[in-house]
């Protein structure tokens, strides 16, 4: 993001004040599942309308009219306390009434089925559903008995769209030019079980960057023959070696290691986890001069990253945080400008 | 409700854009705890106020500023995400302030009594109370203390009134001329512990409805010797045979049946129930050709009511939902017209 | 708060509807973590905002837009619906977005640091910050990381301004000449583990009023030493004797008996609690005719407080709920004014 950018866009001014149908075509998606399905045009609207909702974060009053009247229901069947938070705050700031429904694993086991609770929440009002589920797959099912706009707020090992673009949002919002193309990029730790990781490769190899998956073999499962298989612009690396991965890299992502996965033998204990793959100063410094420092959140520090590492300058974790608000925001505001014209996806 | 009776309405236009104090007169109720104080012109001005926020939910933006600036507390005792959504979306499309306080039985173990909470309620600033409590009569014990207007969402076995009138005004939609008056409807399965049978008791005879209640004998108890006692217009019929109650019905409402009723040994086992009294399409057809299938939600699919009913051509469980929130913004807008007055019940 | 006070004040009319930067100058502090660091100049202009805050309350729309568009989080790691929901009112009487994070101590085992937790909040857009948190200096240690500024709900048993400032207030509003200054005020119970009881010393001294406190001499341990210390203005009194305390009181302020202490050991049982310092009808007839009760809630009835006493005419339990959301405003408003010139504390 440059000055330049944002002085030529002409998209920029209208699409914050204006109503929705003013809003230019090239979002054709009725949903926001995955970011495979995004064209590169599409992921550069949706950074271009990032750009506009972050001029909207740093007026005095943060806050539009675009989604006022409407309904967003936050849907989520697991706890996420930064996720939650981060769409609530960004359909707010577009004046939307959020109502959040947390629905406790305990219910779910003698409670209704999903479709069931869906088209419960569509009647009640929502045109604009996130859910989060630990299951890979339900926002696909939510959508195909929704009639409104669906945003996966994270679904099992599967996808996070909306952490993939903010993630991209935020490294070209500090590397030179905006741009990742050819910028090696490293997603170091817990691959296999992480929907960000997946999400991120979608957009990461469609932004052109040279990206690398690096952790324990045993959480690469799988991924080397995807990496084989990628088609051109699609292809990345993977590696076990974490000094090949980090070496010249200009973006290093470390991955939250779930406890929980101890009990999995997939993993060494934390402290031998650390020892061999958490990014430390004496990694990092591997890497580019200056290079970025991120993590989705929420931090084991000591483990995967170390704690002069996350709060040092080259982090830019919290403006991950941030830019997500920003970025939820836009695609808030993409999806409800298709309410009306119900086409596409 | 037709297009004759709204076009006709002189009351529609100012219901929701004029202030309260311009609402015509003919509510004389503080309080909503049951239906059976409801006059039967007291329920067509709950209906006749339903169909203008029926109207409101259809723009593009569904929201009235009546109830702007004012608060609104949800007091839920049990857990229960539909009930308590519905009324939050009513409240916030009225432009209410909504408070959601959740309380869990734990906490009512060691803390403050029911009548405490409620005082301290009102003295945070909230007018219009919506109690959900586990004890039949805890929300009569509210109003008792309670100086502005209490609206039962729910107390035990005894009474549910939002729902009694969001399933008369689904009823009156479908029926035609939109009248209940002489229809054949059963209510079916566990009638004894059902608030929701109880409140639709009174609702329906008021509207003059052929009303039959039906299940497992040990599930009618007590239901014979009130429909023998009812006063003309408020009789009814009991019977164990859905054989009976299902020829030639117009209305047939299913039951949810509770599976921790099933330790009571009141019930013989799910797969049982459900061989004996779930509302399968072989009973259905028993029914009037096009009989309106109806839930209070949520379902146990394949026990007290078969998943090709419940999402067949027949079913109103969606309507119901839909008609939950605009029946609820018409009670808190009629209840809320009261407050300045304070006259009444 | 009298007639004269606030038709004299020139400072009312514009402090509810004017923008914040027309406020007055006066208030230097970013946050407020405790009353300790309070002048008496500013704890009268809390007062004074107060004023203007119930004001606003008696409105027929109790709303003012001077927080519009901005964010308040509250972020509690102790249950607490009572202050939470007060601090809710207030902020959303302001025009406020709310965002409530309710942390489990089970999530705070195994979950993101305090400092993270706040770092977040921070970057997901909010100025003003609401922590309650079961640790002594919590809030101390939130202000450390934020930017904006930390409002202390209530650390362990340290602080709880927000409370004392209520108590105050509410005592002021019922005292002849509105003045606490001289008079007798009594505070009864657990001292030891009371934030609230810590929060009032530095107040209520610094109001000249005649502070004494009294419990079992397990539960003063420590405050016979703070009192000898004293400066002149921070004297109390510290006594054993419930008689004692009581004898001309013009004020009686009952603290919560928390169950969890009864294993300390530092208390006797409930019962033996109640008979020897609950403060019952006989006791307080011990008092000044007329004088003052008081409570901060919720209560265990029949223990710390008889039920009669409680709900009697000399009650202010009540006002102490109400006043509390003027309070609350009062003290985001002062918070929020300061947001632009970050300078202070």
């Amino acid at each position: 993001m440059t000055a330049v950018d944002r002085a030529s866009s002409p998209f920029e001014v209208p699409v914050v004040d204006s109503p929705p149908d003013a809003q230019p075509v090239g979002w054709p998606h009725r949903h926001l599942l995955d970011t495979d399905v995004l064209t590169w045009p599409e992921i550069e609207l949706v950074m271009r309308t990032t750009d506009a909702m972050r001029e909207v974060l740093q007026r005095p009053i943060a806050k539009v009219p675009a989604l006022r009247g409407r309904s967003v229901t936050l849907l989520f069947y697991e706890a996420s306390t930064r996720t939650r938070v981060s769409f609530e705050v960004a359909a707010k700031n577009l004046s939307a009434d959020v109502v959040n429904i947390a629905v406790a694993a305990s219910s779910v086991a003698k409670g209704e089925s999903l479709v069931d609770t869906v088209r419960t929440v569509e009647a009640l009002g929502t045109e604009l559903l996130v859910i989060r589920h630990a299951t890979s797959g339900a926002a696909y099912l939510a959508a195909d008995v929704f009639s409104g706009s669906v945003l996966n707020g994270g679904d099992g090992w599967h996808a996070h769209p909306t952490q993939a673009l903010l993630d991209l949002y935020t490294m070209r919002s500090r590397l030179p030019r905006g741009s990742v193309e050819g910028r090696k990029v490293v997603i170091l730790g817990d691959v296999l079980h992480s929907r960000v990781a997946r999400s991120n490769i979608w957009t990461l190899t469609a932004a052109g960057a040279d990206l690398w998956l690096c952790g324990p073999p045993t959480l690469l499962r799988g991924f080397e023959a995807w990496a084989g298989r990628g088609a051109a612009g699609r292809r990345f690396h993977v590696t076990a070696s974490v000094e090949e991965a980090l070496r010249d890299a200009d973006v290093v992502m470390a991955l939250r290691i779930q406890r929980e996965r101890m009990a999995s033998g997939l993993l060494p204990s934390m402290r031998e986890y650390a020892a061999r793959y958490g990014l430390t100063r004496a990694r990092l410094a591997l890497a580019q001069p200056g290079a970025l420092v991120m993590h989705p959140g929420p931090m084991n520090e000591g483990v995967e990253i170390a704690p002069d590492v996350a709060a040092g300058v080259q982090s830019l974790i919290t403006d991950q945080v941030t830019n997500g608000v920003a970025v939820r925001m836009a695609v808030l505001y993409l999806l409800a400008g298709l309410a009306p014209s119900r086409g596409g996806e």
